[in-house]
């Protein structure tokens, strides 16, 4: 039995260079043909696989999504002073964003033109109102300050953390996903001045 | 004398009708035939108040960045502590940035193609720098903690601040420009933490 290039490819694969391609050229920017170019194979060879791009898409963002739902099934996130469990979120957050850079960049860079996109805005939205509740909790128990509003609060932590995607490079030296996680864990909690 | 609609016109608002359609279309996606279409105005005429619409590229993003250079000049963002002048640029940088919406937004998405977006890009750099300075400068001091890496967290700083022209909207009942100031500026610098 011989195995040809195109039989290399895995649906994994396949996922990874379709990811980088909406990255680079934008999902809506991206035809079958940019595809097949940057996978190597042809665009027969990658209908034996998927539907079509928007298939890709789905596939990518729901493992972004699904890595960011999973943290809040994580014991630290369930159990204990919801301060705590918020703190957990964040560092973890963090830390996936990092380890799922190019499919939490793509899910990021979402904006609603197809239904699989609609789709993805939607549960976004359903992960940023699960953490602003554990926010709310947390400012409710006496834990958290209460003289920020609740979704101001969330919007600007998950814009702290969002913004990491536009300057993280895990091929250059800089800091590690768990020191860049505890930089911001310092800095929502604590804040930049000495108490 | 009669007035023709044309001559309403001015460099401004032409400028404001540019930044509008570059921040929905992208500046690259962006023709001079689009430009005129949105400004309701020919073609000669844009060309009879600019050379081109790199020219207004380089209007707009200078509003931004003589905006943000200015407030280092502000009187409070250079007599005082490290740390309370760094507040106070913290809290200018997030009124100007409510204030001048379109502007900023357009700022934050050059992306180096053309030389003036270069341009663009050094005279950020050189902003995040003084700002870094600042921040280096407090850590020194000890008013501000020295566990986060300066740069990181300048990084970080700047990625809550520029987060915000995703989701403000001036015409939505929310928080005003001064709210959401204090918001960043006890966050940054307090944390959520109760101390």
């Amino acid at each position: 039995m011989t195995t040809a290039r195109r039989d290399t490819y895995t649906p994994e694969t396949l996922l990874s260079v379709a990811v980088r391609v909406f990255n680079e050229r934008g999902y809506d920017g991206t035809s079958m043909e940019h595809l097949s170019k940057a996978a190597g194979i042809s665009k027969s060879s990658i209908y034996h696989h998927v539907s079509g791009k928007e298939e890709l898409l789905k596939r990518a963002v729901s493992r972004a999504l699904d890595g960011l739902f999973a943290i809040l099934d994580e014991e630290h996130a369930r159990v204990g002073r919801p301060a705590d469990r918020l703190e957990h979120v964040v560092r973890r957050m963090v830390e996936m964003l990092i380890a799922e850079l190019p499919y939490v960049t793509l899910l990021l860079r979402v904006r609603g033109n197809t239904e699989t996109e609609r789709w993805a805005l939607d549960r976004r939205r359903d992960f940023d109102h699960r953490v602003a509740e554990l926010l709310k909790a947390a400012a409710a128990d006496g834990e958290v300050r209460g003289d920020v509003e609740v979704r101001l609060a969330t919007r600007l932590v998950f814009g702290m953390i969002n913004s990491i995607v536009e300057w993280y490079r895990p091929d250059v030296r800089g800091a590690s996903d768990r020191e860049v996680a505890e930089a911001v864990v310092r800095l929502v909690f604590s804040g930049l001045r000495h108490a």
